[in-house]
């Protein structure tokens, strides 16, 4: 239940940061679509550690073997198994503060549920779970053959996008749509990692081509379940959609898209619903944006407490992202795949 | 599937705005709860129309019927089904604009999804149907016992509340802590319901003595879960927690909550997690804020377009909220205790 | 979770045998449907209490109302609430029972459950709960558009049909397509009526033109989805599939239905298969049969104990079924219609 | 959905009998229990092939290794995945008949869904994916801690066992507690063998000392979820419990167990529930009965049709099991164990 994401189109994921491997299980996965390693692995390398001088630099491959459910270059419509071998886990790190609780941590709160933890690299609540998600994603995204999500930086700390051209974002580190506030957003990030600190940022993640009729108008609305998606992915602290919290400010005459019948298609003069109205999508571009907390493992001390209820200063050691957007990226364009692809399935049960 | 909510504590919702009737069925609810009609009707009573002079004059008694799952007063474990009638339906004004798409309504949405729809006043997109999760957490309270669960309008279009104050929040009618405040926002209401408009706000809600332990590392994260729930309430734009959108301009060493014991007892220095450290609660207040659009009926005029492509001008007429912040308080509530409730059952499975 | 039935059809049910009402919430129906309270009155007619001599006199019209889902007709996509009252409730024959434990009965298990129960006519428990399955099956069946459907009472103690013919089965209150076998029966169940006593038997179902394709090779199998929906309708012991435990004593041989191409269609020789290879349709009649056990309700003297763990003697009194097949057969033409219709639609995204 | 089986307690499978590999990952499986490959492994080689001379001489180890979810020996609560690889796959066999329909086979049923299918052994359809289900049942007997779970080949043709010895079971290669039966029985497999036919069977499977209070009175009853367990076991054609079809000519007063109180404890004098009553288990022996087909796969001359629906004959050529009993036996164990746990989990949440 817990471990399992979707309705229909269903990921369920396993696998600790230091165990021998982590991996994936894709339910639901309809019958027919070419697939190989290679899909998967193209988002894989874009979530990658080691990939820039900004990311943290574990040295991982990555690479992602099918075990499952692919027939001849096909889906078969059985469980697509996929697994994800760790090599890079130098867990000696971790020994000294096994039985610490690290603030800004899961430490405590996983032994308060369990009684007991994996300490090795957060174990299960390691963000290395993400890659699962992201060649899952990539899977979704062959289910939703024309619609185009992308994914981008939209603020490091105080510097947010001012421009977007979406040809800039894979062409520097921080994955910003502007080139000038990406290279403002790296030499903040590379400030920060010299001070032993890090910093927070926003991402900001859009479908295009989304057909009008995903979603539903109650519990499982496409806006709820993006919502639940987003909020679910390592260190994301806010979500919005469309408008977002800035329409609490605005009136109603100006936040309702007033529509338009253009050539026989319906338009919408505005987008503050963000693609979705009343749970369900109304074909215009799905516009999300999440707020992403600075990254809890840093170099400065900190005030800990340790098992036995003691108070103790911790400095943590250990290699990590000074900033989690540009890996964030993916994983929140996995988490966009795989909702819009549940949806677009659940979608062909709505009529006789 | 879409119109039920929850893992364990499971709450299956039904009716439409001018149906004869809405009603809920909660399932999982563990017997031995002792529970009336009163329990609900207390919770009912904050979200009922016209409570106050700034919500909508439709006039709904709101009178629950406990139909099931209840015995001598007490819960016996059979699922626990309740029924709110329909009283004041007045559906002639809905005739006008049954085949025209309102702007910020799910008019289009349901329509394209379904092929057809039930015009009169929202049908199941109306935010009508929240009467029932309101009921249902009633019960969800009751399971949680001591945790403290409160509401309240954070803000209203620019006007945000400055302080504090529990027990001024149901003393105004648009349920705001900070009385100096909450008449200012009175005030805009007032001011935008006169000018045919409506206006957004901020609703918060928190959570006390919620134990450590509830939620998982993975996919139903409590943080996770909530987002969805708040997000899938009628008019949500987004959804924050602890720190919010604000942690993206800040660092590691300010976001990460110290760390102390106490007298045996763990203490976080700051609450910028929001109660919930990777997916699970540590013990801290869960704080929780969401941003709702302003009502999309207005009596403005406004640009439309109906069933057969064709463009045209649109004046609602009816009787709606100004600002839905007021009546949004119990529903947000009622989406966190069914959240947290869910999760303390399922957290009894954790451990052997 | 545990009382709603069904994957992507989704009925959720709800109410006590002596409770104001029983009703159910059927979600993921598909619009456009054209239903009326009518369809779901001919199947509650014929599981309707009191419909002839050799069923319980207790009197109840099992006037069905539908609260919700239809609009103008047809269905919308929204859930299909429906409601039927209990009218004649006598609850005063269970007070002096309220302690005991029947024997045959869910009293005693009930409470080791929940810890307490609602005692008058056996609350969850009571068979009246099954009204709700059929109402939903009447739903079922539309969606199955050319599927038929077809029940009927294959055995009552050791008297067996032996010949088949559809349109005797509603000729006699027995349901049996064997008019000469049906007479036999009806004797029987008179005798044991008289006697104080109850008998058991076997239903059969069987569902033509079902299209192959629907299931899926592990786990939601149809078969297993069919075993666990006939196996949980009230006094079943036992269900089989096509050859059923007589495979047990075949060989491979002649258990293996044969196949050939007759005029461009697969054609079966014969049909072990009851329907279904490795959990999917092949396009056969699936064939299902159940064993009844006899009505634990009995007239004559047994041994009970009660909840302060002291033998007593029971005589129930109340009106019961001397043999429960003649309802039965609605009930597991319902189960069938509801499994067969959630596999259609969940076919609906087997390819891309 | 449809590889997923359990509640809370859920398993996921995936692979292919020809893939690299098979497994399975099961979530909700509480922290704390004390877990190594070799509980796993003990029952994996009961259900082996090539364990004794009447079983297929596939020469697979399946040798089991757990992948996550165990830490130091003991389960975190984390998902626990794990793997078999596939050694010894000789596809070639199946080359042959990559394009014809097999009686008795999914061949016709999954190209009937899913528009192609992976042809070599069964694919995903194949009796090796029930590894799966036994390694994950180990699981779930360490979380029943003191049930005791019994599975034995109770009837192999039309030989029958007449007296139960626990001891014997295991001793013999068909898995008979009556050793006279069992050798009649290993002596009529080799015979079918020989005939390059196959035959099939019943197996019995009971569980002792299961609380009373698992399950529940409707839809997920305990009855209900074991019938759908069993009935998904492949070649299974038929499920009872406790009386099973005998019901059919039994009457109420004899089929009713009578209870007494015995020194503080309740006591049955007869077990036709089967240790299941109104869906929730009453503290005796549960008992569930399984038919299960002869293999389709022999090796005499059948009537086939292949893709382009012309008529062949087929031969079939490989190693398969003359009668699926023997190894049936731990994958029944399996399912009951899965299923009992998954309902002690749930049992939690019945009361406040």
């Amino acid at each position: 239940m817990s471990n399992t994401f979707g309705r229909l189109l269903r990921l369920t994921s396993w696998g600790e940061s230091h165990g021998p491997a982590i991996g994936g299980v894709l339910d639901g996965c309809p019958a027919g679509i070419a697939l190989a390693e290679a899909d998967m692995q193209k988002d894989l390398d874009r979530r990658r550690p080691g990939q820039s001088a900004i990311t943290t630099q574990r040295k991982e491959p990555d690479a992602v073997q099918i075990l499952s459910g692919v027939f001849r270059g096909k889906t078969t419509g059985a469980p697509v198994a996929f697994l994800i071998e760790n090599r890079d886990k130098n867990s000696s790190h971790y020994d000294a503060i096994k039985d610490i609780w690290r603030p800004g941590h899961s430490d405590y709160t996983l032994d308060a549920k369990y009684g007991l933890r994996d300490w090795r690299g957060g174990g299960r609540s390691s963000a290395r779970e993400t890659a699962v998600r992201v060649a899952a994603g990539a899977v979704a995204k062959k289910i939703l053959k024309n619609v185009a999500i992308t994914g981008y930086t939209a603020q490091v700390g105080d510097i947010a996008m001012k421009r977007f051209s979406a040809t800039q974002i894979e062409k520097n580190p921080v994955r910003c749509p502007d080139a000038a506030a990406a290279e403002k957003m790296r030499r903040l990030i590379e400030k920060v990692r010299k001070a032993g600190d890090s910093v927070g940022g926003m991402v900001e993640v859009t479908a295009q081509n989304v057909p009008p009729g995903l979603g539903v108008p109650v519990y499982a609305k496409l806006n709820a379940d993006l919502a639940g998606a987003m909020m679910g992915i390592n260190a994301v602290k806010g979500v919005e959609i469309g408008s977002g919290f800035a329409c609490a400010s605005m009136r109603g005459s100006r936040h309702n898209d007033q529509m338009r019948a253009l050539r026989g298609k319906l338009v919408f003069k505005t987008n503050h619903a963000g693609g979705i109205l009343g749970g369900i999508s109304n074909g215009n571009d799905i516009v999300v944006r999440i707020a992403v907390k600075p990254t809890p493992s840093i170099l400065k001390p900190q005030e800990a407490v340790d098992k036995k209820m003691k108070n103790v200063g911790l400095r943590v050691i250990g290699r990590h992202d000074p900033c989690l957007c540009p890996r964030v990226v993916p994983v929140a364009e996995a988490m966009m795949a795989l909702v819009l692809a549940d949806h677009l399935l659940l979608h062909r049960g709505s009529r006789i």
